[in-house]
């Protein structure tokens, strides 16, 4: 046994676990339900999935697979090219898994995520047979450290009866001590959350569970997938740049500090731009309160923009990860990972007054959004928190592209295809167009700041005419219901949600 | 001065600010923003609205008017035949006002009813000008004591340069202790609401403001609107039934107790039903942590089933509130009213554990639910607290009727033909014809729940035949977009969400 898995595993007895990954996933019998770590791709467990994936391609193996959020590396894929999963949720991200979904052959439960664990601790959906934590060490008193992410790994580990373990060499023991796991009683014994301020510790560094609910224990050293990041580009630059003038004028009026409030950011690469775009500000002492810690995050400590980020994993791209982790102890008073129950919990969203920075797929005239589902049906990702934060946020701004697919798409429409956000939890929309303040407005005011604001020609245009033929027949939110969707169904049947005459117009441009 | 008044008011020299309807209401000018107590017909304002209205008949007076939810009497509607109304929330259920908001004439804000206050408190909203607030009496420190509502009273009162009292004899002083009132600070600085069970009181029996503030007090003697109550009849006892066997299931289960989880109830005949069928369940020691208090609460009082209710207003029927108003000493222990961004926090919601039922106007296959805008565009009441509910309760209930307009509506549709209630909220989706349990499950699996259980003839084959089709096309939540909204067109153009041929069948059986 060398030092350092003895610095690993600090309860002598518990090394006897160390095993395989093929025999630990022997634990893992058909119809088992699998609580997994990981979240954006950070921290999830990395070998077991694969020799599970193995043992699906020989034998009868079908599960249900818990996680905090997507998965990184290439479990999904495996998983689902074998025929084992069935079931899955809260959260996913794979495009291999992604199209099993669509096609009908995995059943995806897209939850909120701070839903998931309230659901599994009240016995609401079925229980959680074996848990697999990714952690850095296992303590004196048998506590799982986890890694780059907390997400549900904590209430899977307390509610499974066995616990498969899996300590991964690649992330430094600095990472000891950056996580706060705390976990709400159950109701009706409930007390508040006691996080008043965006730094607040409240638990324990390590997830305190038996050591003898520990089966397996097996040693890896992979690194967490990475995230591509892209530059911003002409369009999200554009996008943080109104973000950052609406900012100031709220500043300018006496409503927002020059620390803001605490910021929460999606995921994707149109949120981490607007949060790289505060990097040239005018603000200070910024704080996150957030789920997922982007490459952005760690630029604006560099910048000596933030404070301090709250979240339930850091998930970088290649060069910032090489960056970060080799000098974490830099970083690591300013940081703190907590489940994503508490990250994304709604007691806390609405004391600490969060700024939510979110991405739809499409908005409406109105400001509904839809962040899932591409023409109303296909599965993008999952709502993940976006409703969690949307919600309870001081302020929810919801960001996009005018268009995408080169145009052929609006992703500004009459009436959205699936509504993930209603309108009142859309304050801000914004677009690389422009940006529409959408605060204390009727619906038909909202539909005249947003096509005024966000839209560009000739989806504009269209949008009146639509405005304009749906206010004559009335209404709070006026709509000419077969028209409402005729976007959509142009886009499905033609390939572009231009009407003939104007792609054609387009070409010859 | 009456003996009857000194009690009242209990500070002498603000006895100097009595004055008539009409001269109280000079203190409001054209543009003006009122903030004004009410909540479901309780509790609201009841001459100083109407000596508004007689203005707006000979002058320019055109004002922007706040209150808690929906007033009762007559005072909206006069106010919108006076054209007084430019801009109202956060809801609303008048006729008249409602037909107004429809035809685009007054700005109608509807917003989840935890939020306005919020929206105020920030900034974000243009601020309340005058308060009008109904109260009991002015306590010997100056403190407002609120009649049978809450609602937004205290942070109107506490936000205003100038406050209005409506003193009103009608209400007996034994509302006094009742209330609840606990305003939480303002962001960064708000700490957490200390309510941990439904009873538990954590503010003042008065609203506290400085009593310079109160520039005008009107002394009146009307009773508050009183509410139809409508007896169950058999749809409504068919879905307190499926409900009761649901519940009774969920304690078998080891789910629930016999207490179940503190209730919500929303608005309306449905909800009120569902409560009352509680009376003959086998539950008992049942608390609410609501809104409005109805008829049900204090009848499953009287039956001994329910230990406590908590909420912000009670809105009773003729019979109920005579009974209950005059004999208000033996119920008043076992009642709480609060300010409605409490009795709706989703700090609280979530903490309690609450079971919400509320009630849906039309839910689509994959319990998508439409509680607001009838065929799309047209605005019933509005949101209301159902969105603050629904979100953070331990179990969301959705309940409605099957169909509507004697079957001419399915008010279980292939999609929603307005959103406010994403499929994520929804977990159990019950009508007369029976229960549909969709937690845990994939949006497939939802749809099938619903259309088996909710539906009946001929809709439920009509929903079967777009679910076969719209699966074979794919998706995570297949549709046939262009048949998506089809059953509204066809209702708006011919009167009836039967195609030809079905109407035909009905009329002939
Ligand atoms: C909405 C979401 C997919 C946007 O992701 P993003 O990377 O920032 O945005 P992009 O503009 O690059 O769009 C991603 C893809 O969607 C496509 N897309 C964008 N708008 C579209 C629309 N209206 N219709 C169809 N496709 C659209 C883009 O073309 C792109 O496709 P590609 O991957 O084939 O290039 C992503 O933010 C998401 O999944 N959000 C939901 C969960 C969430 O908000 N979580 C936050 C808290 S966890
Ligand atoms: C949805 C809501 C209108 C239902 O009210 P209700 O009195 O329980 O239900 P009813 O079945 O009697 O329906 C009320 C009316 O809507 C009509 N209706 C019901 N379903 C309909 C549908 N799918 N399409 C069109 N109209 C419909 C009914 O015919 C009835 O019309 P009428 O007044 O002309 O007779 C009411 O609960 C509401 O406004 N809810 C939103 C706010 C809320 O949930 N608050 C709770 C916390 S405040």
């Amino acid at each position: 046994m060398s030092d350092q898995l003895k610095q690993r595993i600090r309860i002598p007895r518990l090394r006897d676990k160390i095993t395989d990954a093929a025999t630990a996933a022997k634990w893992i019998k058909n119809g088992t339900t699998i609580g997994m770590s990981g979240f954006t791709r950070a921290g999830d467990a990395k070998v077991v999935p694969l020799a599970l994936a193995d043992r699906a391609r020989h034998e009868p193996l079908k599960v249900t697979l818990l996680t905090g959020a997507s998965l990184g590396g290439d479990a999904e894929r495996q998983l689902t090219e074998a025929g084992a999963l069935v079931r899955r949720m809260p959260f996913q991200g794979d495009p291999t898994l992604r199209a099993a979904i669509n096609r009908g052959e995995v059943m995806y439960v897209d939850q909120h995520l701070s839903e998931t664990v309230e659901f599994l601790r009240s016995g609401q959906i079925a229980p959680i047979d074996v848990a697999i934590v990714e952690a850095v060490a296992i303590t004196e008193t048998g506590g799982i450290v986890p890694t780059t992410s907390v997400g549900n790994s904590a209430s899977f580990a307390i509610l499974a009866d066995k616990v498969i373990v899996e300590i991964n060499l690649a992330h430094s023991l600095d990472l000891e001590g950056v996580h706060d796991i705390f976990i709400p009683k159950r109701r009706p014994l409930r007390e508040p959350a006691p996080v008043l301020k965006a730094s607040d510790r409240v638990g324990m560094t390590a997830i305190d569970i038996p050591p003898e609910k520990i089966v397996a224990i097996v040693i890896t050293d992979r690194s967490d997938s990475t995230s591509p990041n892209l530059p911003p580009d002409e369009e999200t630059a554009a996008i943080a740049a109104h973000l950052v003038k609406f900012f100031m004028n709220e500043v300018k009026a006496g409503r927002l500090s020059e620390s803001l409030m605490p910021l929460q950011a999606g995921i994707g690469t149109i949120a981490n731009a607007v949060m790289s775009g505060l990097i040239d500000s005018p603000f200070k002492h910024l704080t996150m309160y957030s789920e997922v810690l982007q490459d952005s995050t760690f630029e604006l400590m560099d910048a000596g923009k933030m404070d301090f980020a709250s979240g339930s994993s850091i998930t970088l791209s290649p060069r910032k990860a090489a960056d970060v982790f080799s000098n974490f102890t830099k970083y690591k008073d300013r940081l703190v990972l907590r489940p994503q129950e508490i990250s994304n919990y709604p007691e806390i969203i609405r004391r600490l007054g969060i700024i939510a920075v979110n991405t739809a797929l499409e908005a409406d005239i109105y400001g509904n959004v839809n962040s899932t589902h591409v023409m109303g049906s296909n599965m993008m990702n999952g709502i993940g928190g976006s409703g969690d934060f949307a919600r309870n946020a001081y302020l929810s701004v919801f960001a996009t592209k005018s268009v995408a697919k080169g145009g052929k798409i609006s992703s500004i429409v009459p009436m959205v295809a699936h509504c993930d956000h209603a309108s009142q939890d859309v304050d801000i929309l914004v677009t690389e167009i422009g940006l529409a303040d959408l605060r204390g407005l009727a619906p038909r005011e909202r539909a005249q700041a947003i096509i005024n604001n966000c839209v560009a020609e000739p989806y504009r245009q269209m949008l009146k005419d639509y405005v304009a033929e749906a206010n004559a027949r009335g209404g709070q939110t006026p709509h000419v219901l077969e028209k409402a969707l005729s976007w959509h169904v142009r886009f499905q049947q033609t390939g572009s949600m231009l009407p003939e005459a104007e792609v054609t117009t387009i070409k010859v441009a």
